[in-house]
């Protein structure tokens, strides 16, 4: 398997988690797509992704899945160990309704702070943004902290009592907003008392 | 169990498909949402669902599910017959992968056209446009329809031979598209065809 990606970026450290929390990383070769020179955009990378996007999975057979989700899936059907997606249907249910609200309300709303309404990547790739529709999704990452604050009062971790791949997009999502500047309230308690105890798993501390 | 949603709404057609799909659909209880009054941003709606959408599961211990993907997973696995989400590592990545970009390219983006760019649902309810956005979107959604156009000259449906969850995703996507006057190009055979096909399976047809 290769993974196409980019260290430190937040998508791909969400299967970069997954790979780890399945104790499979050495199993995959990382092959490093320069964003910053627009290699994304080119041709070869295109016919991996169509939309543009790190990471791609691509397996030995050629076929390449986008999107972090489905890129989860297929690791963690293909791999034992802990279930990242969930075993039961309410299980399954629960990951894919807060992994989803985890993208939208906190991760790609960052996302489109950072890529609408900051420098972002910088102007040469920045080349259509639209600041209102940034700071409009700001306010919804404020609400999606406070959502997941709320969620985490009830739940040791987000989809339930098990470390998932909905905690996986949050944590990721708690990060860009670190490195975005968009301030994460101190009296969420919940989700900073979360975040901390995630950040020493193995697969996050190294 | 109960669907909190509105009868011809988008994303209340996605998991009333995977209902009758998985013929069901008479187990279930419909409850409709008063959306174009509000109701949905009502207190005892957004205790079921924080993001103010349909539909919502409920099941019968009481616990709400929403977003189309966490219902038609939990629906997929609930009940026999046909699979909706894939059965192995890769079906299962190959539908997630397709499924989410037939939200995002297509069903997502003639939504953001919709809600932004034109009166959509009225000046009660649409208090936040942003044009320019939406205009935005409406081109993502034509570069979506030629996507999803070269995808279905290489297999029977969206994510391989079988009809999946990605497949009803992009069919209430071009309805949107056709409510909302998004002009879908009459030169995508691919496209045109697939739906011509869809749009005669019984749980489509009725």
């Amino acid at each position: 398997m290769k993974i196409y990606d980019v260290e430190g970026f937040p998508n791909p450290a969400r299967v970069r988690i997954a790979l780890a929390e399945k104790g499979i990383k050495n199993q995959v070769e990382f092959i490093t797509v320069d964003v910053m020179n627009g290699e994304h955009r080119q041709a070869e990378f295109l016919a991996k992704n169509p939309d543009a996007a790190v990471p791609v999975l691509e397996l030995n057979s050629g076929v390449t899945i986008s999107e972090c989700t489905a890129i989860t899936e297929y690791i963690d059907h293909s791999f034992p160990g802990i279930s990242l997606t969930g075993t039961t249907a309410i299980q399954r249910a629960l990951v894919h309704m807060y992994q989803r609200k985890a993208e939208s309300k906190v991760l790609d709303a960052v996302g489109a702070y950072f890529h609408h309404a900051t420098d972002g990547l910088g102007p040469n790739l920045e080349t259509n943004q639209n600041k209102a529709w940034g700071k409009q999704q700001k306010e919804l990452a404020l609400e999606g902290f406070k959502y997941f604050n709320q969620v985490l009062g009830e739940t040791d971790y987000v989809a339930g009592n098990e470390f998932t791949m909905a905690d996986i997009t949050l944590f990721a999502g708690l990060a860009f907003a670190d490195f975005a500047k968009v301030d994460i309230p101190a009296e969420l308690n919940n989700l900073a008392l979360w975040r901390n105890k995630v950040a020493q798993r193995p697969s996050i501390a190294g």
